[in-house]
């Protein structure tokens, strides 16, 4: 296992995305020295966006809240693309107007909102409510015990599509302690439903293809050979990134510990184009 | 459950992607009036593609069949769409050169030859062989029992991408019976080597994505809302253009049957927007 | 599907095993006629048995429980057979002195305390606590948000035993509604720490074959063949109840609805012996 | 991770069940020193017994082979217990007289003729035929993509059990390799057609009691707590026995590596008792 500078590794790429959590942001604040990287970055003229499994907050929330990690504006809202705002778009267009009900912080709402369907809380709903869509957006804001339970017997009762607007099993927190994300959630339910859900986020191509096009209004010739996707994760960030044909540099500075990544990479299968300790390597 | 009509349905779209199997052709050949309402979908000014799982054969190969079924030129080979392109596109991408290792009929190897790589049988490979990746391509071509557990030899063995060029799980053959598909020997070799493949094909965005990007080459302004994806599988070819943001065409000729429609419907959750006895209705 | 009396088949067999809920209890209440059988069976002679999945209590107060229900004594303390009895067998001979993590109701702790351990409440542990083993018996008694993540922390940073004291995956409450149980929360957590939990609990033949020791104690000459293991569930009462080799009666109130039991039978494969409305027809 | 010796550990348990494969035998023939070591616990008057997921011969038949590699009579065939023996009473008793489609060589139909069956090659099958049930009994002796097709169809028209007479995956080949065995196919079917099937052998518990059954006619005193399990496999052998209650002995002359156990015990959370190079320790 070779670790390359990542700096020069992107000098090759006009188009860079970046994971969040565990390339720009860990559990105890930014990672040292990943503003300046990124800043570098926008000033060498590559096209630069975050994109990420997250759909507790809305892209100008997570904007707000780099920014006040870094003290300064480190992207603008635009340049933030989450798993959420597939998932709302899917509400906006597959789903007929209504109520949806939905699992998580009010905050999170804001993507059923945006999406002109009426967010209900879990906790709020019955089957007697023509509901026209469930949604799991975050895994917190909600009693677990009566608002889980409750999301199985809504999706037992009602004929309506549900959505994991978050892929992910699982987030790192402090230390190298981890928490249960809303996709395991969601996972949980479809076993014991045997239904087939709608999940939106990495590895899932879709995301890619949406931040694709994203870049393409600001460079229109761009083409998937010029996107370098950089992230911590090789079941999401790296096998989503490498199907969809960009290629991708494992930073190990998130969810794959420098001592583990040789193994994990042999044990999986999946094969990073490059590894960096950070991006600020 | 409301049955309507498939060419009604289809005024309101201006590009139309068809499921090949169980949509145009089931075991027994064509099916009856399939040919017909392609041809006046074209005439309206429709633009039409085959968007299949399938890497068995090359476009060219499957035009040429549905021609000859048809006894005239349906659709030319550049409106084909198959799993195996996508494929054949990580191939090219994402290994570089060498020995491709695959399972399937020497016809399926176009995919690995078009892609650059020398494609080499499973049973002429030695994990000395230095393979830069492994491909699943057919289910038939090969020996089973020898050529199934060399495979999981060699992907035990070779530290490369596993590729499994087509999705499916099954697919139908005559009266009622099935065939176990190529994506399920997939699943198996996954499962007990406990790797993770890149797989191709519906429901997974990208090959929606890709079609939509063929259709952007004659109408550029044309959008999501735009498309009707018309299938027969609910667990492949609904969820899959539903996740994506395309309307959805439910078909009952092919694997849904239609006594059993609402039901699996109701079971697993997936709802697509029309349900129409077959395209010639 | 044809319904048979439960009574009349009872005859034919001298050692009668009852699963507790769906059989004898359902959310509101004793089911009718239920104690009314239960009676004549014994007057006739047979042996019978409660064997059930459940550890969030001890055979003492279930035996108190149903009395309770009934207004007299239904059965002692000593013919309830649970899941629970043999994780407490497990902590028993399997695991040293000291600490056991549970997640339960302090109810449930019974279990790990009759098995000469300390029972610590998952909320109260550390990874520097020393624990000798986890073992999940209920699904309530703590916060789930809290608790559940904690367990899978845990279960990461300690290398002991992870026992599911309950193999369950759901529970029937009222109307139609169903309730996790333990077991769903003990397959979440498997499947995120790809570890192996030790599992007790039907369909495992672990709890036939120690329902059978028990019977032998009062009739040394009965074999399988003599035993009608009663259930409302096909996925753990019945294919478990006929791999180990008792004949079954699957009862219909419960959790198989007497609409839905034909389907369910034939998409499942797992056929009982007999069929019944309740054990009071 | 320390190693013990495994003869100084038999001395405290007057029963000794040993794993055929990995323990006694391997790929290139009898584990060296481990015919001796049998015959010294017998000697010492241990009750040994060995404990098998096999359904491709009878005890006969493997008594016979045992005996071919040491020159001389190693145990008499009954004490060789099979999971094909659990399928064949599981044959005698649950499903009545009639065609039984096999999937084997013709040698595995021994156990469906001991239960008193007719059996018949799935090749020779067809749904018309009134099969009373459908067994897989070894990955040999059938041409796969015919045959394993042909169950899939079958097991879909008829209406009867499935049984898998050996839940193994995979089992060891020459050098490294392994080769993939009739538990893999029978969890193939079971997820594409979605039925439960009546599978046998460890680390299910059924097999670990008809053993312990079988000691008890010997020395009718005996216990769980009398009983040391010695296997090469952690997620059949060591995860079934001490979940049964028996103590464990894992060696590291089959499917475990020395190198990798410390790391796979680690990974799996599967904890044996006791850890020895080999029984010849």
């Amino acid at each position: 296992m070779d670790l390359v500078s990542f700096r020069e590794t992107a000098k090759r790429y006009s188009v860079i995305f970046l994971d969040a959590y565990g390339v720009l942001k860990s559990s105890s604040g930014l990672i040292e020295g990943a503003l300046e990287v990124v800043r570098s970055l926008i000033d060498d003229g590559k096209e630069v966006f975050v994109v990420t499994n997250d759909s507790s907050r809305s892209p100008e929330s997570m904007a707000e809240r780099y920014n006040a990690h870094a003290g300064c504006e480190l992207l603008p809202p635009e340049r933030y693309i989450s798993s959420g705002m597939l998932a709302s778009e899917y509400l906006e267009n597959q789903v007929p107007y209504g109520k949806v009900a939905y699992l998580g912080k009010p905050e999170s709402a804001h993507y059923v909102e945006i999406a002109g369907k009426i967010p209900v809380p879990i906790a709020e709903c019955s089957a007697r409510d023509n509901i026209v869509g469930i949604v799991l957006l975050d895994d917190e804001g909600f009693d677990w015990f009566r608002d889980v339970n409750a999301t199985l017997n809504l999706i037992r009762q009602v004929n309506c599509p549900v959505i994991v607007a978050n892929a992910d099993i699982t987030y790192p927190m402090k230390g190298n302690d981890i928490a249960i994300a809303v996709g395991s959630l969601g996972g949980l339910l479809s076993q014991i439903t045997e239904k087939t859900f709608v999940r939106f986020g990495k590895p899932d191509s879709m995301i890619f293809a949406y931040a694709l096009a994203r870049a393409r209004e600001q460079l229109p010739k761009v083409t998937k050979r010029d996107v370098l996707f950089v992230g911590d994760t090789l079941r999401t960030d790296i096998i989503g990134s490498n199907t969809y044909g960009f290629d991708s540099t494992l930073v190990l500075s998130g969810n794959t510990l420098p001592e583990r990544a040789d193994l994990m990479i042999r044990a999986s299968g999946i094969i990073p184009t490059y590894i960096s300790q950070s991006i600020a390597t």
